[in-house]
């Protein structure tokens, strides 16, 4: 019989959207970084992920990480699309051994980065489980007319992230050796999600098609190219590669940029955006918050192609895929 | 260190509910079938649900049941406050070598629940773990004035069910005898949760506390006393035991009343009306849906009844609790 681990994640994905019967009143279904909910002139967003201990959680993630960690990443995706954050869900699987105490400070953790974003626990689910797993779902609103969705874009857009690149992959590549990277390795298991600047993107009205980095930068621009029919130009010399990134990459020798192209775990906002709107809101966004980097275009070739001083190269998909061996 | 099984799910929550820093703006947090968050005159219902194969899953139960159960028993929560559906959210976790096959029946299940109750998948996630995890999210809207809470009733309600009590128990115990009880064990894991009779009594806006039976009767019942500081008297000669699980009990010489008040999984509604409400109210009700059965009163004594006809007794609260052994 054909396993999950023969045809790989994005295949069973998309086995699972084939048999979903789809409504007329959901705008926004799987596929992009939440669902989306028609109520009157506003979008209800919901958005759901699911880690598992052995798969998903590194053994140096401390328990209160593991919370802020499943909260963060749930919020990101309603950042992605620009909304405000209505409240987050918590379901925990967990051995009946388990310590009370790891459950607290999972909790602790999870209702930190609620507060920190200005949202609540509302609810959740507790079970026991062979495994720790915990389900974070997090749920946000916005005006219709402001959504951004991952499809949108044209030729000629300019591409955009936000902050910076690469950080949460010098964490993990910094783990065993010292805490100089610290900063970095706060940043892998204590994601900040892009919330305020996606709302302020979002309010702009101005950019074409927007996601979460969390897969990582190739990855995501395969995605948006997918879904749009159209191509990326790179420009390597642009990509704001995280100063930790580069001083980890002197100190162990690894190469920065691939870490900075496929690690992934940033959950900075990739964004397209008309080239006519791009100055302005370039400027409008540095007065409110720190970097919008334009990092090159959205061509009608399609093909995804790294731009370098000396040479020009197809820049390869290597971002994650569950189930795959 | 203090684990799980020492304290329990109970005290567990307790800890939990501790801990979640609360909000101002949402009415309706843990503790109730679902969360309530305010939207202008209506409130945001959201419920989830987690489910593991070997904790929470009978080997009996095929992929197709697994999906519709996990879709319907969130569906419930959404019905027992009398929301109408906005969709569901499914994450599944599953093991590599999972066969992609028993992936899609789950989906074509939660699906055809989702068709079923008018609603739809709206997103989810699926993830790699070392057991079949899923974990659902029912999201549904409702006027604020009409919201079923838990906490509201007084002294002097009539206690009413909807449909029969203790068909899923006869479904459980007949699992290994014959194919006699196929409509029994159809309901244990094809439950069908009474969303248009929620929608139903919400909109009469007279009931003046309701929850969902997912858990049996006697812990429902303490659940309510507990919230609302009242007590209950339940006649026993007016319980609706399912014919079916009068048939098992002949058969294989079970107690019936046993299974009704304890065994739960019906996802009936356990509500309670005002008793100058109660006549009209199951008048109109008939005329829509099947049974409504007032099976006793709200009372200002503490204590959880039983009535016989020749006896009264203390109900036992024999319900579930995870994690305790």
């Amino acid at each position: 019989m054909t396993s999950l681990a023969d045809i790989g994640e994005r295949a069973a994905l998309r086995e699972i959207f084939s048999i979903i019967t789809r409504s007329q009143t959901i705008t926004i279904g799987p596929g992009d970084d939440c669902a989306a909910i028609e109520i009157k002139n506003d979008y209800l967003l919901a958005s759901t992920d699911m880690i598992h201990i052995k798969t998903h959680i590194h053994q140096k993630m401390r328990p209160w990480q593991i919370g802020w960690f499943i909260a963060a990443i749930n919020i990101s995706d309603i950042a992605a699309k620009g909304g405000t954050l209505l409240g987050i869900l918590m379901s925990i699987g967990l051995p009946r051994q388990a310590p009370i105490a790891d459950l607290k400070e999972i909790m602790k953790g999870a209702d930190a980065c609620a507060t920190h974003y200005s949202t609540t626990i509302i609810g959740g689910d507790l079970k026991e489980a062979s495994e720790l797993t915990i389900t974070g779902t997090a749920l946000g609103i916005m005006p219709k007319n402001q959504f951004m969705s991952r499809s949108g874009c044209q030729p000629g857009d300019i591409v955009v992230v936000t902050g910076e690149l690469g950080k949460a992959g010098a964490g993990y590549y910094s783990l065993d050796i010292d805490d100089e990277f610290a900063a970095a390795q706060k940043s892998l298991f204590e994601p900040q999600p892009r919330l305020h600047e996606g709302i302020y993107l979002a309010s702009q009205q101005q950019i074409s098609s927007c996601m979460d980095l969390s897969d990582g930068l190739s990855t995501s621009l395969y995605q948006l190219a997918e879904i749009n029919n159209i191509g990326f130009e790179i420009y390597q010399s642009k990509l704001p590669l995280s100063p930790l990134l580069i001083d980890l990459a002197q100190k162990i020798g690894c190469d920065p940029l691939s870490i900075a192209l496929h690690y992934g775990g940033d959950y900075e906002l990739l964004a397209t955006i008309p080239s006519k709107y791009y100055d302005q809101l370039q400027k409008n966004y540095k007065k409110n918050f720190s970097t919008l980097t334009a990092i090159g275009t959205v061509t009608k070739k399609k093909t995804i192609t790294l731009i370098d001083l000396s040479k020009t190269y197809t820049l390869p998909n290597k971002g994650y895929e569950h189930f795959k061996s």
